[in-house]
């Protein structure tokens, strides 16, 4: 059981309308609210070498970046921290803190709670004008797909790589990028925080098309060697960039920085180098 | 370290006034929103007995009862799921959503991580015209102190009287009581889940006044002996009843069924039949 098939199960009960973004669509006045909610963990995603105040950015981070995947400006966050030990939150908590503002939003509340293993949940709300929204469903074949940034650098610290540690350790969300994305006519939109590989599936299930990229066009991490930098820019997890289709009349987009992996296709399969995508990454199982 | 101490910790940092009340509030066209998140996970909340359904149920209410501390109508609800085991998902979603349906609010999104221990995080947003919002801060030296429903209920399961289960273990928060509270004027409000001696003395830490109650105006739950239902009604956690200070004019509120246990007095301490009440109830603490 992984956690895509397990999500069948969550649907079933509160509606597959209500699992296909990386954030809840709110009403509220005249734009939208976006809400996102992440669970993070020791034993899973803080790992070793993670200074507590590096624990609370990274807890921020996730879902400011999944605020920024819709288009939208960060504007509040929750934060529940389960503790064995009280003295990681003080850490945790200016970690947290200086990552919301750094990316403009502010923590209006939380919880504490005596927990077994260090345990941080966010919670996100973003606001964005309705017309800027994107979302997962509005690929269209002929877009181009693009990203930003250098993906396979957070997997590449965890292969062993040297000279990666922050891209693992403080995920810089794209939130400048996403709102800039948003109003240039991005017409759909995640981050890879699963690998390439795994967004890519994900946005064929919810679009009605499919995905041909080049592995050559994507940034590799600098230093690492052929044969295991496209596995990483391919399949690695931990990265917080954009993955986004835009029509080619957008292209390119005036002040942001990405690259044009390749195009949208007509037909439902996922292709890389012309050939079959292999449908892995970031997961979690259960027996 | 007790949790309120610890809230200290967290105020240097995020600043008082992100603190102060159960849920925050923020702009929302022309109403407010209210938002709050609260972690529960097996070991502290989820005692032997329950049915996953429960579980879901209960984590659902303690957020749903948050909202309807500051008189607003639940609307949205986000659910993190920390699984050692992914079978209880289903019952858990659905206790979830049945509580939030029952409650007038929807499950909008979440999360599902693999965790050494079942953990639930639920973050519920409300909302209600701004005039009718109630803080923990406003009560008034004169003011009657309120409290819905027969607290010490759940406490009783918990130390071994029969009878209470559900009390404990489907608790129902106090949405439509919480909204008429707010639209007939009180003037503070929160729940009463750490019990109410913990609750008087939280609302007496941000208003500038105490409180004096009477033990037997308290409602006590059926069949247990005097000697125990005291302790339970002022000291016992688990329940969701709200406590409220009300100015004497409003008194009584047409349609709501509570008590009137003691007034709110100008001197900053708080009595119980006229003796300093012991500040103890369901608190973590960390060694």
């Amino acid at each position: 059981m992984d956690d895509r098939k397990l999500l069948n199960v969550v649907m079933d009960i509160v509606g597959r309308e209500n699992c296909l973004d990386d954030c809840a669509v709110l009403p509220c006045g005249d734009r939208v609210m976006v809400a996102t909610t992440d669970m993070l963990h020791r034993t899973t995603d803080f790992v070793a070498g993670m200074t507590d105040w590096q624990i609370g950015w990274m807890s921020a981070a996730v879902t400011l970046s999944d605020i920024a995947s819709m288009g939208a400006a960060p504007a509040y966050l929750l934060i529940a921290v389960g503790l064995d030990d009280w003295q990681p939150l003080g850490g945790v908590m200016k970690g947290a803190q200086d990552c919301c503002k750094t990316f403009g939003a502010g923590i209006i509340g939380g919880d504490i709670d005596h927990h077994d293993e260090l345990t941080v949940v966010t919670t996100g709300l973003g606001l964005v004008e309705s017309r800027y929204l994107v979302r997962r469903t509005g690929a269209k074949p002929g877009d181009l797909v693009g990203i930003t940034g250098t993906p396979g650098q957070a997997q590449a610290h965890l292969d062993g790589f040297t000279g990666f540690e922050k891209a693992l350790f403080e995920p810089q969300p794209r939130v400048a990028e996403g709102g800039l994305l948003g109003r240039s006519g991005a017409s759909a939109m995640m981050d890879d925080s699963d690998g390439i590989a795994l967004s890519l599936y994900d946005l064929s299930s919810v679009n009605d098309c499919g995905f041909s990229i080049e592995s050559e066009k994507i940034p590799r991490p600098e230093g690492v060697p052929a044969e295991s930098s496209r596995e990483l820019a391919l399949y690695g997890g931990g990265d917080y960039e954009l993955i986004f289709t835009l029509p080619p009349g957008r292209h390119p987009v005036p002040g942001l920085s990405y690259s044009v992996i390749g195009t949208v296709t007509a037909e439902r399969a996922v292709l890389v180098d012309g050939k079959p995508l292999e449908r892995r990454g970031y997961q979690h199982t259960w027996e």
